[in-house]
């Protein structure tokens, strides 16, 4: 726990570009931002995965969320914002801290989602299924 | 409304591949997948975006994100995944009714995050400043 940068940047061991924090959560720049002002949402309490998360807890990050995406529209004028989330290595998670990246968007910023593809005939149907055997 | 197309999957007037559905929210094969298995989950009631939804709400929206990506993981046995929302045209959404993006995400994809710039000297600084007075 006490390797953890996040938690490190939570107990001021580690300066940080602080934008909000309250009882549960803190705000602050990411350093390497995909546009300026890409900020990130942590949950104090150390936990490695969203998955953690209960769903009060998630309501009020959520809530954060929000507000810390309004002001960073408002400070930046973006047209808009991706929430993203990481879960795991895999999907980009760099940091074994819950955080959520919010990343200010512009009409002309360049950057393309990644492409979709299709499934083939009879594919999805049996995605579905599969996926509702665990639901 | 009428013409909004997951209003128009709420009621059932367009087929979609389901794998979720409860009181509040539905969650659907997105047709075009990053990844086989990326799904939408979708607030039956209309909204344009997310910033609309109440804590509660967020936090019911966020928990049934839970069970669904967990499904998803295990159906896929995916490594990890995203949970993106695209807020606003500029951010890539396409569908003006809030919906969550979840992507199944493996090692080997080979999908990249946006690449991540830095700030000057001074500019981060600033930049929280700013944020902060939104807040």
């Amino acid at each position: 726990m006490d390797e953890c940068l996040f938690c490190r940047i939570v107990k001021g061991e580690i300066p940080s570009f602080k934008v909000y924090e309250d009882k549960e959560f803190i705000a602050f720049l990411d350093i390497g931002p995909v546009n300026k002002g890409h900020t990130l949402i942590v949950p104090k309490t150390h936990s490695e995965t969203f998955m953690h998360m209960d769903e009060n807890e998630l309501g009020k990050v959520m809530h954060a969320v929000q507000k810390v995406a309004n002001a960073i529209l408002k400070a930046t004028k973006a047209d808009g914002f991706n929430l993203m989330l990481n879960n795991k290595k895999a999907a980009g998670q760099v940091i074994d801290h819950t955080h959520f990246h919010i990343i200010p968007r512009f009409h002309n910023d360049g950057f393309k989602h990644w492409p979709q593809g299709k499934y083939a005939d009879g594919e999805a149907g049996k995605i579905a299924t599969e996926i509702k055997r665990f639901l």
